[in-house]
């Protein structure tokens, strides 16, 4: 059995969906481990579309940076999904925190973890070079951390169309 | 034999050049279902440089709106190419129209085809967030349509540098 | 054995660890061939931390424009990593050539080469239309020529995740 799986996939490609279908798989209940924090309106209505569709069988930590304590702290509950790493990346920076010492660190604990996690990531690097030297930053380190975590990963799939195609 | 056929991919990946060929598989003469209008000497380089590598095999029906009238209207007449649904997207967005509806009547109607229906998208959503909220709120649907369609399709391909990958 | 390889993929994906790995696989040493030119120190750093990790089994030719005179350079010199073909595209440009014509050039000089060729490219296209022309003509360029060199190649890659997926 697989114990770390890496979903990954451009905006709106049904990477959430696919993700919680392999969650659950893996075990019932299920932990969604949330990095989104509601600033706005619109990033609002995302969580309560998300959460809506997720049901009962889910209990939520919401955890916009400590990943690796919500990942101590529900060890052992059933399986975990992390929805997303892109938005925590995010999270890193706007805190001033190393992303690249962090996500080293969250890839040792996932080394060590005893119940699975699944990890939603995104695809940024796909369009053409951004124009301002802070959006390039972030999708270089968004492609770093993603080949960090899909390293340490089982299995790594990516979302089409709401279709997972097997990478690793 | 594949009754409907979703191809994606982004900008100039060779999913028309595919998606021409997948539909002449299936039959020929065909029909191909232009959802582009020309507005300005760019969109209309595009259109011709698309007609003119058709070649004869293909009658070509204009329709930027109502696919389901030109589903229905070419029932019967052949494979059907619809190119492209981002753009039909567009269109029903700028006319007002709600997408959302008009998606899920338009996979109605692709579950009721006699002749089979080969349909071209484009993969956007694997870029930087957008700027701006419209552009996102595009992406966002073409990534829901996308969904949509490729739930319907009996088979899914994903265009990378003129190669079909199979998704589904 | 294949003679021509194309690594494809978006930002950040692993195109040139795994262009690095392809091309060591093909002899020893090997030839890399830059098309970068470090005009800021963004871009110097970026060349600095390629060639750190390449080490000494490999000689480097810069060459930001004139690729088939490298190629016909180093052939019998051991197996060449054109990295990357996005850059040389962008040069080409910039510089007021004719791209397609050199493109279809480079094509031509591809399979007449005694060593293997790996070349990396980038997937630009996956994203949201881009507000201006230039760069929705970059982006259609580039496109164009992956498609022309994935035709050309015996195998075609894609990075995703620090992973390659076997398009071709």
């Amino acid at each position: 059995m697989h114990k770390t799986i890496l979903i990954t996939g451009g905006a709106r490609s049904g990477k959430s969906v696919i993700a919680e279908a392999e969650t659950l798989k893996l075990g019932r209940p299920a932990v969604y481990i949330a990095t989104a924090e509601a600033f706005d309106a619109e990033m609002e209505a995302r969580i309560e579309t998300h959460q809506a569709r997720r049901g009962v069988e889910w209990t939520t930590h919401a955890e916009p940076l400590d990943l690796i304590g919500a990942l101590t702290q529900t060890d052992g509950q059933g399986p975990r999904l992390i929805d997303c790493l892109t938005l925590w990346l995010s999270n890193l920076m706007h805190a001033g925190r190393d992303w690249r010492d962090e996500s080293a660190a969250l890839c040792a604990a996932l080394a060590k973890q005893n119940s699975p996690v699944v990890l939603v990531t995104n695809e940024v690097g796909g369009g053409i070079v951004p124009d301002n030297a802070l959006a390039r930053a972030y999708r270089d380190a968004a492609g770093e951390l993603n080949q960090m975590v899909a390293q340490e990963a089982d299995s790594v799939m990516m979302a089409v169309c709401g279709l997972g195609m097997k990478v690793k």
